[in-house]
């Protein structure tokens, strides 16, 4: 069996540790460890006896509720099978751009989606210094800008706030200005919602003044349900209309539908969740700060980047063979390569064997 | 609320009728009534502790048990969400060709996928005289090859085996030598699975020696479960592989895994289903001819084509306010019109319902 290139792959993880995936501590995928909240499984489990039917392929009850939350008509926003299904439709968009900036190091699958419809891509590297860490997005951009003797109106933009991997929040106030000058820009803001409401950057609020703006959200990340599939695009009704002709008529299932409708209304859970976050990563932060030859770097979202001056990949080695612990390795971000590690914030315990194990690693490797 | 252009559309039809979805009866979409099977419920159920980890991308054991199945390497099958998807990614195969002759009339969601790559249509029509209905597939493709000055190996085709809506079974025989002909051949074999094994025409058996056949399946119409979203392509490895790269790695919601590893085992409903259709269908065929003004056409899949004397959408409103019936209109198949509409078989009680509530608009219109 191959080693993965993206992360997620928990079946080549259980058969390299050599114990059921269920004994793993996943830390590598970014999934919110208090979910999923009963009200998703209870719809799921109501849901069952409608799987007789299609889906509605307008979606209606669903893109309701999301409108109703996100204060927008239903018809700006359009779900899908995971936002990774609608990140394949943007990039299409992308690809009729002259040329798309990349803010780099940059999402694994955004390179697939680019590729499918040959989109002409400009790397946009962050500045990774580790001295500094200050991530500017108009340093990341300025170069390339200036490079080019291009009208941007035929240039794309792709990043995701809050940034993954480094888990960087960008304000509003440093992206809009990209909104004003690009022809397209793609915001995924699959993180967002880890952020508390007063904290987060979305661009939702001003979508209906952007018909060249795009933003993608995950309701799975959040809610703990990666294996249903759902996110949603928020855009011009337009331009979702186009994508919906693209695409099959049912991408969303009838139980990720299902759950939606019940997740987004349940306050109780988003609130634990922004009640746990800011706490218990910054608890994980100092863990890991005190360890000889690891330097967690400071994040907004719901995981940390973590260089080490050893090879990551023989730590993401050895935390699977002798604790059963799964982090990200940073392979597939070429700029990070072999020297970072991503690792998600998960409960006070979980979080605590994961540094007692690296002290085990990093103090007697 | 806009009447659907393709069936499925239950939230439309309960609008309509006044009454809640759970209390029409659905002739609409073809579905196993005898579904879903209690194993795939079960599998369902079981997997909801899953839903925090992401679906292997590789669906590496979804691919091995479709192949035990089949009698086929892994490498040769490629899961979808649902084989509308995956249409999708053929379609895009097919745009590479020059032409594409398409069998008409033709499912409706041809039409879109073939337009999302802009690919050139040659409409090729069966010849619909109800006196004689023989729907040779060598007299629809005889004259567009014939009128075409065109290199065949640069041409594409795409149909259905058994053909939706006439419910028309082509042998093997009858489609091989156009395999053989043409450049790229996509064959959905959405309803090959209701037909008792000893009969079916599935391709799957000759895929290996023909890298320019596409055999697409659905997993959710023999064991009801459309809402749950599940197909997979059949074809060379190095195609899927291309169509791998280029849509999300994660299309498959790991719910429908988990039924689908579950039904493929489930050899009681299989038998249950094919014991049930040929001699319920047999009984609905009947009903529907003794009816003046009606004409059922024969046909080999789990639906009925039949010709009215009268509009069929008139028929389909009064069969939905009066008896909360869901037929299919034919409006979206241009060579049908207004004159015919297409109902599941059902059970045998629903099936007479049917029935005599036809004969009540029929006899007294």
């Amino acid at each position: 069996m191959r080693r993965p290139h993206h992360g997620g792959n928990l079946t080549w993880a259980a058969k390299f540790a050599g114990c059921p995936v269920s004994a793993l501590v996943d830390f590598s995928a970014s999934i919110n460890p208090l979910g999923p909240p009963e009200s998703a499984i209870t719809a799921i489990q109501q849901g069952l006896s409608s799987l007789t039917h299609y889906p509605d392929p307008d979606y209606y009850q669903l893109r309701s509720i999301l409108g109703q939350w996100h204060q927008l008509h239903p018809d700006w926003i359009l779900p899908g099978n995971g936002s990774a299904e609608l990140l394949t439709w943007a990039s299409w968009d992308l690809s009729i751009q002259e040329l798309t900036f990349l803010i780099t190091p940059a999402f694994g699958d955004y390179w697939r989606a680019l590729k499918t419809f040959s989109t002409r891509v400009q790397p946009c590297p962050l500045d990774l210094t580790l001295t500094t860490w200050k991530l500017e997005l108009n340093s990341a951009l300025a170069e390339p800008i200036g490079k080019r003797a291009l009208d941007l109106k035929s240039v794309g933009l792709l990043l995701n706030n809050p940034h993954n991997p480094t888990g960087k929040l960008w304000t509003r106030e440093e992206i809009l200005p990209y909104v004003e000058r690009f022809g397209l820009v793609v915001v995924d803001e699959a993180f967002m919602d880890f952020i508390p409401p007063q904290q987060q950057q979305s661009l939702i609020s001003v979508i209906e003044d952007y018909p060249n703006l795009i933003i993608l959200r995950s309701l799975t990340k959040f809610y703990s349900l990666p294996g249903l599939r759902l996110g949603y695009a928020i855009a011009h009704p337009q331009r979702l209309q186009r994508w919906q002709q693209w695409r099959d008529p049912w991408p969303v299932n009838l139980l990720a539908q299902q759950a939606a409708v019940a997740i987004i209304e349940d306050h109780t859970f988003q609130q634990l969740t922004w009640d746990w976050l800011p706490a218990t990563r910054a608890k994980l932060f100092e863990g890991l700060a005190a360890l000889p030859t690891l330097l967690p770097l400071p994040g907004a979202a719901n995981f940390l980047l973590v260089h080490t001056n050893q090879s990551s990949s023989q730590l993401q080695e050895k935390l699977l063979k002798n604790h059963h612990i799964v982090i990200r390795d940073c392979i597939s971000f070429p700029e990070l390569g072999d020297r970072f590690f991503r690792v998600a914030v998960r409960t006070q315990t979980d979080n605590q064997r994961l540094v007692d194990a690296l002290a085990k690693l990093v103090l007697s490797p």
